[in-house]
């Protein structure tokens, strides 16, 4: 046993140095999408790349192999779901993955990556797919070539999904979205036919960018997002980055004549970063201290944005800032309309600011396409058409540009085969999430409209955050919740808030 | 010579590559001071010490001995100071410096350099010299250690001082700096006798930060500084990066109370960001592609910060601007009283922010404390006495606080033993170099009343800059001037600005 812990900690030792290293690409990467200097981008790409290529030697250094082989079976891997347990079998699972990647093919894929988002931002600027689409064509065929190196037992699409949603697989998940289209396109029917629409007209007065960024910071700091150990800056596209266990970062965009885009963003992106903040720091670098799927990271989000920050019950705190924050556009908007405009359900182009309702059809659409575009079933060239025609199917509405068509995400332009599936997932996991809380922790509405968030960030942090990834995520939320993976919470959720709003059944 | 030209483009690879981690470091480091949440610093720390070791290892890897050995006196070296030349004599001199120092020294030392850059800052910010002074007290005996290890053959600061000032001797510096404090004292007391003082308070009232940084910008952009391949940002203490070679970072403080704080540091930070952006770019990471010493470095901040930014044709150019930018503060201030005013001469505490005349004490007090720090002659807990009291004998003033005394830079806490007299030698070369620009183009004040720099960046271009590290400091001077390092034009600079200014002898 001795013998075991030794060499458990020399594979610790391991990981904690490599994730260093990965902290640090990290920062090159929020660097560059944040304040890098125009010119600067090749040679960015290049540190990048040299220093992917680094971690890969390290993630594939045959002391692993040999260390894991030590540990294998040995008491530390004999009770399930601890953090010793977990991260052998997580590092295990990891490396076999790695070692089956050529380097030169890693390599290549972060190049592609680099030179994918900086030839996007470019083109979605000039609305130029032709310019993205040879290199989305490589960076397409390198997600083939890393399916097959890597291997999959259903699909080839598993092996992509399962770098995002550990076990998950697309015939399950399939499954699942399938499900909850036929719940929501009925949903959307209704709310189309009932004939109300809230004053949208109201959130978009203007609202002076700097007093946007005082509220957001205000809000992201009210539920808990800690600023003394994270930043939160302005990207095209808002993420949220760990560059250190006490320096997790967060990006917004504003929109000064449309208050929702920055506020909820933020909201959604200290969501990320409540998760990250809220991981076991003893383990950081390692599999207890890191985020257990993207799901789960994305049930985290989507609570804090949606659930949370569009509640009538935060608003009743938070209406009165907000106010003093704009007077000019909503001192004669009352609560109620405010809260219906924020809630409005219609059918639109941009997925970031899609409605909680509509969101989800947006993600299937590119859980679709992705899948024909790997497949080869969809060649490149067609994409733009293909996107198109299932807006105009499974939406009802037909993007103008493909800047607000198939050019407005940055995932596939960095590799991300695979991602999109995970919103959803994270959707139906933050509403089975907060009925369990709401059953728990008794009357959530009360402590919202008091101001009180950390009851809720408690009750994640200890039934969420502090398991890292001792658990797959549908795991996870099947131990909180008792049920495995259901969209009727979600579902439940949505008609309880939309019901009174449209006047639907709920 | 095949086989010669092939082992040096290894060895140049090899370098490049190291010059990408180098410069990853630069962005922690950058990171670090502009813009690292508060209780990120502790890790921010173990990462930059991390590279630090690799870079090390690079460094110090065998097959770059093996490689010198193959081209020690091969047709590549014959020609001196050609590119090849000099890659092969820096990188030589450089190996072995770094051979002689133990991983361990270099860790300890990286790490230490950060956590006394972080104690400075809190130390400053409370006066407490204190806290800070056991982290002095190791970074002292860390750099005896390192000059130790190196060895020297004069005196153990020879040691450090190469690692600024290649080539240049202590002795040899020491006699010139006495010679400028035997100039400048004389000068000094003239201008205290004059009587004359201008009227400071025109520089004290309100200067808008925003109306700063915009002005700062368009003056730094039109003595050519490109934003395109680089930033201005804000720091406690101002200073100049090279992240790559299309991402020169340079920062600035402000300070709404006092005009010069932001602007001359802009300037001076913006000389050394041009610079970095005329080296060579085919060479970048390597010798030819890197400047010649701090010294050199120093000239190019002083010349654009003093010699062009505090002269007469500069401000005929450029107030017109000020004053639309500042309407409020300079609308009743004739040229003269603003000119007179950015030129003052008076003894003060902040190095930073003295006046032409007084720098060079400053840099000759640190001067000679850091040498009886090193020596152990002064022991470190004597130092604010010891600051307070050259001050009051050699500057006629005597801080009140060691904040505004011997805690006022940056370059200790970051263990830069040795660097000071490069500051002085800048001012040296600056003038130097400015006195033969003049013979070489003809009336340049009157290009700068007409707003044109280029002539003169081009000259430094052509002259300086293109040379990267082909030359020792002081020989790359003297190949330009024609005379070795000499502070006379320094002192007729001053001189011919301040006699009439102050009506004493020019």
């Amino acid at each position: 046993m001795a013998d075991h812990q030794q060499i458990f900690d020399q594979l610790c030792d391991h990981y904690r140095e490599t994730a260093k290293l990965e902290n640090i690409n990290s920062l090159l990467g929020w660097d560059e999408r944040v304040l890098l200097p125009e010119n600067a981008g090749a040679y960015r790409a290049d540190q990048i790349t040299l220093l992917s290529g680094m971690i890969h030697d390290r993630n594939t250094d045959p002391k692993i192999g040999a260390w894991l082989e030590e540990l294998h079976e040995s008491p530390l891997t004999e009770e399930p779901n601890t953090p010793a347990e977990a991260t052998i079998r997580r590092i295990k699972s990891d490396y076999l993955k790695q070692v089956k990647l050529p380097k030169r093919l890693v390599e290549e894929f972060s190049h592609a990556r680099i030179i994918g988002q900086q030839t996007w931002v470019k083109a979605r600027a000039e609305n130029n797919f032709g310019t993205f689409e040879p290199i989305l064509d490589k960076l397409i065929s390198l997600s083939r070539e890393t399916a097959e190196a890597i291997g999959y037992q259903g699909e080839q699409y598993d092996a992509l999904l399962d770098f995002y949603e550990p076990e998950a697989k697309t015939a399950q998940v399939r499954g699942v979205l399938e499900t909850l289209k036929d719940q929501l396109v009925p949903l959307v029917a209704e709310i189309k036919e009932s004939g109300r629409t809230p004053n949208m007209d109201i959130l978009k007065r203007h609202y002076p960018i700097a007093q946007q960024e005082i509220l957001g910071k205000s809000a992201a700091s009210q539920i808990g997002f800690d600023f003394s150990a994270g930043r939160l800056d302005v990207t095209h596209h808002p993420f949220c980055t760990t560059i250190g266990p006490y320096d997790i970062r967060i990006t917004t965009r504003y929109d000064e004549n449309f208050f929702p885009s920055a506020f909820f963003s933020t909201l959604h992106e200290a969501g990320h970063g409540l998760y990250e903040q809220g991981l076991p720091k003893n383990w950081f670098g390692l599999p207890p201290g890191n985020a257990a799927s993207l799901g789960i990271h994305e049930s985290q989000s989507r609570l804090w944005e949606n659930i949370v920050g569009r509640s009538y019950a935060f608003w009743s705190h938070f209406y009165s800032d907000a106010r003093k924050m704009f007077p000019d556009a909503l001192s004669d908007v009352p609560i109620g309309d405010f809260h219906f405009a924020i809630n409005e359900v219609t059918p639109s182009l941009i997925r970031v600011e899609a409605d909680e309702a509509t969101y989800n059809l947006h993600i299937i659409i590119r859980f679709e396409l992705e899948q024909a575009l790997l497949s080869g079933d969809l060649p490149v060239k067609d994409l733009p058409g293909a996107w198109n025609e299932k807006y105009t199917q499974q939406l009802g509405i037909t993007p103008t540009s493909d800047a607000d068509g198939c050019l407005q995400d940055v995932h596939w332009s960095a590799g991300l085969m695979g991602y999109f599936p995970t919103y959803s997932l994270g959707n139906i996991y933050s509403a089975q999430l907060l009925e369990q809380a709401r059953e728990d922790l008794g009357d959530l509405d009360g402590m919202f409209a008091a101001g009180e968030f950390m009851p809720l960030l408690d009750w994640l942090r200890e039934n969420v955050h502090q398991h890292g990834e001792c658990y797959p995520g549908a795991e996870l939320v099947e131990r909180v919740c008792g049920d495995p993976i259901d969209s009727t919470p979600l579902i439940r959720y949505l008609r309880a808030k939309l019901g009174p709003l449209y006047g639907i059944e709920h």
